[in-house]
C-alpha cells in the first residue's frame, strides 16, 4: 500500500486540522511539508516539528515532490487552488481533503483534474473551538470518525490508501459514504445542531443569566462558537439538505410545543420515551 | 441563625436529590431523618450513613422532631403532601423544596399553610441523567447555583435560614429571585433546552449514525434522557412561560433558516457572530 512506503506528504492549509495532519504524520516518521498563506505559522511548525519544511510561495519545484497532498482549506478556495496549480502536481499524485461538505465539491474538482492524478475524498469529523496551527493536537483524532467519501471515478487502490492514512492518523473508526449519505448525515448531526446553538444563543442578551445556568444551556451552545466564515461557506454549500434538515427539526419541535399549549400530556410523555431511548445508542 | 445550631432535618422523598441534600447533612453531623415511600431506599440511606433513621408512614409521632422539612418530591405529590399532614409539623418549623417550578405552586402552598409554620422555597439547579437515592452524591452540588425564591409571605430570619441551608450543602452560589423570574429563567435554561434535545433526538431512527457522530449531537441531546413523568409536568406547571420561550427560539431559528434559503450570507455571519460574542460569558 502505497500509504505505508516511502511516500512525501504535502499539506495545504495550516491551521488546527492541517496542523494535527501534520504533526501526527510527522510523530510517525514520514516527510510533512506545508504551504500555507503566513510564514509565521511555517515558522512555528517547523520550530514545534510538526513539518520539516515549508513555503508560503506555491511552486512547481516544490509541490512536484509529494506523492500525498492533503488540502485543509475552506471549500472555495480548494477549488480555486486545484483550478490554478494542478499542473504542478507530479504524476499519480493522491489528493485528498478535509472539507466538511462533498456533494458541492466532489464532482467538480474530479471533473477538472488531470488524469494521472487521483481526488479521493475524506472528512475527519474532529475539531475542537480555537483555531491556527498553534493549537494543533493530534489526540483530536483519537475519538473521532474518518469518512472517506469516494465516486466512480476513484480506483480501489487510492481509497485504500487514503483509508490507510485515516488509520494512521489515529482516528477511531475509518469508514466509507458516498458524497450524497455523508451531506445529509452531515446536515443533520452537525450543521443542524450548529444552527440550533447559534439560535438559541441569539435570543437573549444573556450576561445576566450566566449566574443561573446550569450544564444543559451550556452543552446546548458550546459550538455556538462559531466561525462564521467557514461555517456560513459550508451551510450554503450544502443548502438544499441542511434545509431539510433544519424543517425536520422545526416540525418535531412544534408537535411538542402543540401538545404543550394544547395539554396533551400523554403525546408529551411519548415523545420523551422515544428520545430518552434513542438517547442510549449514543451512550460511549 | 436557626440552621447552624442543632436542628433536625427531615426529607422527604429520598431520590436523587432528597439523598444528596442527606448526604451533604449527615456528613456536618446534623441530624437527618427521611419519609419516603419504599422502604429499600430507607434501608440502603441507614446503611450508607446518609440518615440517621427513616419511615414509608407518615406520622405526627415522626415528623413533628423536625425543624427544617425538605420536601424532595414532585410538584403535585407535594402540595397533597401539605394539604394532607400540615397538622403534623412542629410549630415554628421552617419548611422548604427543590421543585423546579415555583409560580403554580409557591402561593397556594403559602396560601394554605398554617400560621405558625413558614415555606421558603428553593431550587437547587443541580442534577444528574439518573436517578434515585442509590445514586445520591453531595458533590453534584459543588458547581451548581441555588435560588432561593421568598414571596411578602417570607420573613427575613427565614429566608436566612434557607440561604444558609444553600451554602452548607456546598452550592458554588446562592441568590435571590422572585418566583416570576426564576419560571422565566429555568422556561429559558432548562425547559426550553430540554424542548430542544428531545425534539432533535425525536427527528430520525438514529442508531445508524452512532458512527459518525461527533460531540456537537451529543451534547445537544445528552438531556434528551429524560424522565417523562416529572419533566412533563414540570413543562405544564410552567406552561405559559415556557410557550414564550419556545416561541423566541423558533422564531430566531426561522431566521437563520431563512437566511440560508435566501442566501442572506450577511445575516447569517450576523447571527454567527452574535452567538460567539455571547457564548464567551459562559467560558468557565
Amino acid at each position: 500500500m502505497k500509504v505505508i512506503n516511502d511516500v512525501k506528504f504535502l499539506i495545504v492549509g495550516l491551521g488546527l486540522i492541517g496542523g494535527s495532519y501534520a504533526q501526527a504524520l510527522t510523530d510517525l516518521g514520514y516527510e510533512v511539508g506545508a504551504i500555507t498563506r503566513s510564514q509565521s505559522s511555517i515558522d512555528y511548525a517547523i520550530e514545534k516539528k510538526l513539518i520539516a519544511h515549508g513555503t508560503t510561495e506555491v511552486t512547481k519545484e516544490y509541490v512536484e515532490q509529494f506523492d500525498i497532498i492533503v488540502f485543509a482549506l475552506y471549500p472555495k478556495v480548494f477549488v480555486e487552488w486545484i483550478e490554478k496549480y494542478q499542473s504542478y502536481f507530479k504524476a499519480g499524485a493522491i489528493i485528498t481533503d478535509v472539507t466538511g461538505v462533498k456533494g458541492a465539491i466532489v464532482y467538480e474538482i474530479q471533473e477538472m483534474l488531470r488524469e494521472d492524478v487521483e481526488f479521493v475524498p475524506a472528512h475527519p469529523m474532529a475539531g475542537k473551538e480555537v483555531y491556527g496551527v498553534q493549537n494543533a493536537d493530534k489526540t483530536i483524532f483519537t475519538h473521532a470518525n474518518y469518512i472517506v467519501t469516494p465516486t466512480s471515478k476513484n480506483t480501489p487502490e487510492a481509497i485504500k490508501t487514503i483509508k490507510q492514512l485515516g488509520r494512521l492518523l489515529g482516528f477511531k473508526t475509518v469508514t466509507e459514504l458516498s458524497p450524497e449519505e455523508h451531506d445529509e448525515m452531515i446536515g443533520f448531526l452537525s450543521q443542524l445542531t450548529h444552527c440550533i446553538a447559534v439560535s438559541l444563543m441569539d435570543c437573549k442578551e444573556s450576561e445576566y443569566l450566566v449566574d443561573y445556568t446550569g450544564d444543559s444551556f451550556r452543552d446546548l451552545t458550546r459550538i455556538a462558537k462559531i466561525n462564521d466564515a467557514m461555517w456560513s461557506e459550508l451551510f450554503l454549500l450544502n443548502k438544499s439538505e441542511l434545509l431539510s434538515q433544519m424543517d425536520l427539526f422545526m416540525s418535531k419541535f412544534t408537535e411538542l410545543r402543540n401538545a404543550l399549549e394544547s395539554e396533551d400530556i400523554e403525546k408529551m410523555r411519548e415523545m420523551m420515551r422515544i428520545s430518552t431511548e434513542r438517547r442510549k445508542y449514543f451512550d460511549k
